[in-house]
């Protein structure tokens, strides 16, 4: 138990045993998601929302990461005013082991292809 | 060429180069999609939609299929009155290797976890 985070500043994650492949999947189908997912993999810490420089507004911006956190592919808090992201990339390897790889590789596979990211 | 099949009789699907890792990604974020993909790959040869036994209506059944044609994930033509199903694997190891494998392997954890299928 800690006290020194106030309720309101908590965010909803799903615990490992709820998270669902169907859900991890569909977080991972769309094309801004898996960018913030291949940062977040290339970075290897936790990044503030601030840090990814999406081509979408602000609210789409939340709305994707929403996704990805109540998915449990991403998990976020807040540190002081900021709101940290990083992938929770134990659970998922744990739940599914080497997917989530292989999805990044897909993802670099296919951006090389087309000439994106 | 052949001229066995009438142009009415043929469903529309993405070439190898047209398929988009994020619409793969989305045919198979469904609990539904993802047996048909499962008892596909099993069978590792075509089947009839009639073969599945979803708890779903037909209807439902046929969005499903078109949506795992439109993504490339699955392959169908008619043959007869019958429609066959069958996995675009090749398509989609050459694209994204291993992905459909661990997907797969995923689907197999998570049904033995949570004592589903």
């Amino acid at each position: 138990m800690t006290t020194t985070t106030t309720p309101s500043r908590t965010l909803d994650h799903p615990t490992r045993d709820q998270i669902r492949l169907e859900h991890v999947l569909h977080a991972l189908s769309d094309p801004m998601r898996l960018r913030i997912v291949r940062s977040l993999a290339e970075a290897d810490e936790e990044l503030s929302c601030s840090a990814f420089a999406l081509p979408v507004s602000k609210s789409t911006t939340t709305h994707h990461f929403r996704v990805l956190r109540e998915s449990g592919v991403v998990g976020q808090t807040y540190r002081g005013t900021a709101k940290m992201s990083g992938l929770r990339r134990s659970d998922l390897d744990a739940l599914f082991p080497g997917l989530l790889d292989h999805v990044l590789r897909a993802v670099d596979r296919q951006t090389a292809r087309l000439g994106e990211g």
